[in-house]
C-alpha cells in the first residue's frame, strides 16, 4: 500500500472515530486489551523473530532488552490500554463559551487533531501505547516503527486492528507502515494532505532528522540535556541527594541530569558532598578547572562538548559558576529546554530561576526525574515535548486534541 | 547583518522581554504609538517611494491601495498599538496547579513563545500590528515583509525600535529583515536554533511555500475556501441573506464564502431566492447541471477546479447535493478548514453538521464573515489559523504564548 493510500484510509477512519461515542471507544480499547493478552503466544513468536535477527546482527544486550517482549510485558501493554480506557473522554469538552452582543452563541469545543503519525525506534510496546492514546483521543494513527521490531509491531498491530474492527470501529484507526526503509519515513514526513501532526519518539538523531525533513507539523520530544544548579544558599545535603537521584536513578531517560552547576561560594563544601553520593554508583565526573581543584585529579577535564552532551550514562559534567546569572546563561546556551532545577533556600533566587529559565519544567529543590506524565497526574504520556508550540512538557491525551469554534445564530449577518 | 545574527539578537532581546513587567511593556507600546504619529511625515515620505516604484512596475490599483499609507492609516496603526497596550497581560497567568501526593506543588504558567517570525506581503500596517501583539505577549519578533513595501516597512520599524529602546526595552524586540530576496525567506524558515514559530500572512502561494520549506514550526493562516450549506429545512430568505452577506460584504477576505451547497429538495425555491440577492452585486454563479436547470443558462458550468478555488471575487460556485452527508463529504474534500455554515431549522441536522464538519469555525444560521478576532472578542488577531496544532481559528495574544511547569519542593527525589 502506498503512503498516500494509508493517509486516505487514516483520514476516512478519523472522520468516523472523531464522532464516535465514548462508549464505543472504551469498548474498542477493552477489546484491544483482551486481544493482546489472548494472542500473547502469537505476539511472542513474532517477537522472537526480531530477537533472532537482532542477535544475528550483533545488537547490544541493552537494545535486545528493549526489544524483548514477555508474557508480563504484553500484559503491561494490555493493562496500559485498560487504564487509558478508564480516562475521562477529552473530546466534546466545552473549553469556553460566550454570547456576543449580536446574539451569536460561540463555544470552543475540544476535538481530535485528526490523523497523527508516530515515528519510533526499537520498543514494540510503543505500538500498543500510542495506539491506545490516539484511539481514546479520537485520532487515527499511522505508526512507523523501527525495522528491528517490525515482526513484533506487525503482530501487535494486526491483533489490535482485528479487535477494533470487531468492536465496531474502523480497523484503519490504527495502521502500521510495514515498509521500514528510510524512504517510508520521508514519505510520512511529507504527507501534508493527510497528517495533522507527526511525533518522533526516539534518539536525538531521529528527532533531528524529523524536524529537518518534515513538511507536516512536528512535535519534538524527548531531548533532555537537564541541569541542577546548586545555589550559594543551598542546603548541601539536599543538593547532593537531588543530584544523586537525578543522575543515577535511571540515567538512560530524558529527565535525568547531565550537568551540575555549582555556585563558587559553596563549591568547597557542595562538591565533596555531591561526589560522596555519586561515588556510590561510580559516576564519572567531568569538571571545569575549579571543580578539579576541589575534587582532585580523578575528575576528568570537561570540554565544551561535554556541556552539550546527553550522556544517558553514569557520567556527569560539573561547572563552578560565579553567579546565578551565569548559571541561567549557561542553561540558556546548552539546555534542550526539558527540565532544570535550582537547589536553594533563598526566596529571591528561587523566583529568579523559575522565571528566567526557559524550559518545560523548572524545579526548586526537587529532582528533575519527576518530569513525567504519570508523576504529573496526566495518566499516561505520548512523550515529553521540548518545543513551545502546541504542547510543552509531558503530553497526555489532552495534548493530542485541538479545538473548534461552534457558532449558533438565527440569521446574523456582518454589517 | 546575517539572519543568524538577527536570530541571536532576537533571542537575547526575548530573554529580557520575557521577564519584563506589564508596566514596562505598556510603556513601550504607548511610546511606539506616539512615535508612529509623531513621525508620520517621515513614514509617508518613505511610503511614497514604494508607491512610485509600484506604479513604475505596473502594480495594480488594488495592490497600490493596500500598499498606500495616509495620515489616517498611520494613526490607525498607532491606535491599534494603544488598544493592544490596554489588553490584560497574558504572561504569568496561572493556567492550572495542584499539589502531588509527595508534596510537590506543580503550577502551569503562561509564558511567551520566545522568538516569532512573520513573513508577509504588501500591507505595511502588518509591521506595526504584528510588532505590537508580539511585544505585548513578551515575544521578540523578526519581520520579513514584501519587497514592494520595503521602504515603508523600514521606516515603521525604525520608528518603533527607537521608541522601544527609549522606553527601556531592547530595540531588538522588533527586527525587520531588510533583504527581501527569496534567499532571506529561506534562511528565516531554517532558523531552527532561534525561531520558536513562523507565521506566514498572505496569499496561498506564500503559505504553501512556507509550509513546504520551513524547518521551524509554522502556523498556517488565512486560506479560506468557505462554504454555506442550505439544508432542506432552511428558512429560504435567511439562507439567501446569509449567502449574500458571506459572499459580497468583502469578497477579498478569507472568511468570505466561495461555494454554496443546496439540498435538492429545496433547490427549486432556494436557488432563485439566493440569485435574486446575488444579482444585486452582479455575482457570477458557476453551477452544477441541476443548478443550471433551475437558474438557466446565465449560470456558467462549474468545473471540479471551481470547487477548489478561492475566488476572492464576485464569483460563487453552487452545487445541488442529495443529502446532508453529501454536503459534509464535499466540505471534507474541498474545504481549507476555515469557516462553514449550515442554514437549517432542523435540530438534528444542525447538530450533525457542527459535529462532523472539521473546520476552525462551524456556524448554524449565521454568516461566515464573523470568523475574526475582533468579532469573537479576542481584541486583535495575528491571523486565522487553519491548522489544528497549537491554535485554530482567530489567533489573539494568548495564541502567541506557551506555558511551562514550575515545580516547588523541599528535597523530593523520585523513588
Amino acid at each position: 500500500m502506498t503512503m498516500i493510500e494509508m493517509g486516505k484510509r487514516a483520514k476516512e477512519a478519523s472522520r468516523v472515530l472523531s464522532c464516535a461515542k465514548s462508549d464505543e471507544k472504551t469498548k474498542a480499547l477493552l477489546a484491544l486489551a483482551d486481544a493482546l493478552e489472548a494472542q500473547c503466544d502469537y505476539i511472542l513468536a513474532e517477537n522472537q523473530k526480531d530477537l533472532d535477527a537482532g542477535k544475528a546482527n550483533g545488537m547490544s544486550d541493552a537494545l535486545l532488552d528493549r526489544l524483548a517482549l514477555s508474557v508480563s510485558r504484553v500484559s503491561s501493554m494490555a493493562q496500559g490500554a485498560r487504564q487509558v480506557a478508564a480516562f475521562p473522554d477529552p473530546i466534546g469538552t466545552v473549553l469556553s463559551g460566550n454570547t456576543l452582543p449580536n446574539g451569536l452563541e460561540v463555544t470552543k469545543v475540544r476535538v481530535p487533531l485528526g490523523v497523527i503519525g508516530i515515528i519510533y525506534e526499537a520498543r514494540p510496546n510503543v505500538t500498543a501505547d500510542a495506539a491506545a492514546l490516539c484511539l481514546k483521543s479520537g485520532n487515527a494513527v499511522i505508526l512507523r516503527g523501527g525495522k528491528e521490531a517490525i515482526n513484533s509491531n506487525m503482530a501487535v498491530a494486526k491483533v489490535m486492528r482485528k479487535a477494533i474492527e470487531e468492536a465496531g470501529l474502523p480497523a484503519d484507526c490504527v495502521q502500521l507502515v510495514e515498509d521500514t526503509s528510510r524512504q517510508s519515513s520521508i514519505e510520512l514526513m511529507g504527507l501534508t494532505d493527510y497528517l495533522d501532526v507527526l511525533i518522533p519518539r526516539g534518539g536525538a538523531g531521529l528527532i533531528k532528522a524529523t524536524v529537518e525533513n518534515a513538511k507536516v507539523p512536528v512535535i519534538e520530544t524527548g531531548a533532555g540535556n537537564c541541569h541542577v544548579y546548586i545555589d550559594e544558599f543551598a542546603d548541601i545535603q539536599m543538593a547532593a541527594d537531588i543530584v544523586f537521584n537525578a543522575k543515577t536513578s535511571r540515567p538512560s531517560v530524558c529527565n535525568a541530569i547531565e550537568t551540575v552547576l555549582v555556585h563558587k561560594n559553596i563549591a568547597d563544601k557542595a562538591l565533596p558532598a555531591m561526589k560522596a553520593e555519586l561515588d556510590k554508583m561510580n559516576v564519572e565526573i567531568r569538571g571545569c578547572d575549579r571543580t578539579r581543584e576541589v575534587l582532585g585529579d580523578s575528575v576528568v577535564p570537561a570540554t565544551e562538548e561535554d556541556y552539550y552532551t546527553e550522556y544517558h550514562d553514569y557520567i556527569l559534567a560539573v561547572k563552578v559558576v560565579s553567579s546565578i546569572d551565569e548559571a541561567v546563561s549557561h542553561i540558556a546556551k546548552y539546555s534542550t529546554g526539558h527540565s532544570e532545577c535550582i537547589v536553594t533556600e533563598n526566596y529571591n533566587n528561587a523566583n529568579l530561576f523559575t522565571k528566567q529559565v526557559d524550559s518545560a519544567a523548572v524545579y526548586v529543590n526537587a529532582s528533575t526525574r519527576f518530569t513525567d506524565g504519570g508523576e504529573f497526574g496526566l495518566g499516561a504520556e505520548i512523550g515529553i515535548s521540548t518545543q513551545k508550540l502546541h504542547a510543552r512538557g509531558p503530553m497526555g491525551i489532552n495534548e493530542l486534541t485541538s479545538m473548534k469554534f461552534i457558532i449558533k445564530g438565527n440569521g446574523q449577518v456582518r454589517v
